[in-house]
């Protein structure tokens, strides 16, 4: 094993801890929508359902999210990755990606958030907390409605599961490179 | 799309939102070390690096790491998915998984961490801050060196990256499936 010590590396580079599914945030702000795809993203909490992305201030989702106090994260297949990275790459602040990349609207059920067709499953998230970590805003969402695609889900556990076999989640391998899974990888060890 | 609205779902099984890359959170305490699986976790800032991992409190680890104040965050490849499956469902409580599990263990370069050989990668954290969100703990570290294997490895921009071809990380897809990507679907979009 090679060693990089604090000083020797710049994380600014760190795709060694990539691939990661990526998600795309979207928020409404009175007439103004916006979506922005974030990498750095978790689920927090079973009870209550929290989810947090990482934004960086300076980005125009960043204040604009804050404001609306509401967001929604979507999870989009490895067919929409030109989309994933133009939502990731182009500022709101200059394009209206809604109208620019085609962006067919489905209506909320909880939220007055944007739910973007297209994608496999949205969440529907109510601001929780945010916390500055250095560079970036760890924000925080707390679930009211799970939207998600039949075609391409299971239903294990009376919850929508996503197929492999029908569904290939976009990830990000850093650099502008995407991938996906091998659904012949698929081992169940439990 | 279907929806689910609040009450009509549990995240328990918000599997919808996988797969996840996984990591193992490593911590050692006087004698004792252990290892623990953690399917929720996000890089948060370049710099400082900051790195974090959401531990439930009920966890052996959740009160080692935040009394050792220091850890590891190792990432494995596909090959080893039955020891990380072991690392997350087993007990440091019941068991010494350092000696069950037949893990060897690599000199640390700026803390007092374990660094288990297998892993591909390794990050040594010294802890930054913690929160409480819901029924998870969200923890953050403070990267304080890079530990990672030449053989999976390009290095683009002076910075090791994961060589797809060479290296498949093994990804959570939940419910105790693994599963890791396909090569063949990277594309480069920037």
């Amino acid at each position: 094993m090679k060693v990089l010590k604090r000083g020797e590396f710049n994380f600014r580079r760190g795709y060694i801890v990539y691939p990661r599914l990526v998600v795309v945030v979207g928020v409404k702000l009175e007439d103004k929508i916006n979506f922005m795809s974030v990498v750095w993203n978790s689920p927090l909490s079973f009870d209550p359902p929290l989810y947090g992305v990482s934004i960086a201030p300076k980005r125009y989702t960043h204040d604009m999210l804050l404001t609306a106090m509401e967001f929604s994260i979507s999870f989009f297949p490895y067919e929409m990755a030109e989309v994933v990275e133009k939502f990731g790459t182009v500022s709101g602040r200059e394009v209206d990606k809604v109208k620019e990349f085609g962006i067919e609207l489905l209506e909320p059920a909880a939220l007055d958030v944007p739910i973007p067709a297209g994608a496999y499953a949205v969440l529907e998230c109510e601001y929780f907390d945010h916390k500055l970590y250095g560079d970036h805003t760890w924000i925080v969402g707390e679930i009211q409605a799970i939207h998600y695609d039949e075609r391409v889900t299971g239903s294990r556990y009376n919850m929508p599961v996503l197929d492999f076999d029908r569904a290939r989640p976009v990830l990000y391998g850093g650099s502008g490179e995407y991938i996906t899974v091998d659904p012949r990888s698929i081992r169940k060890l439990r």
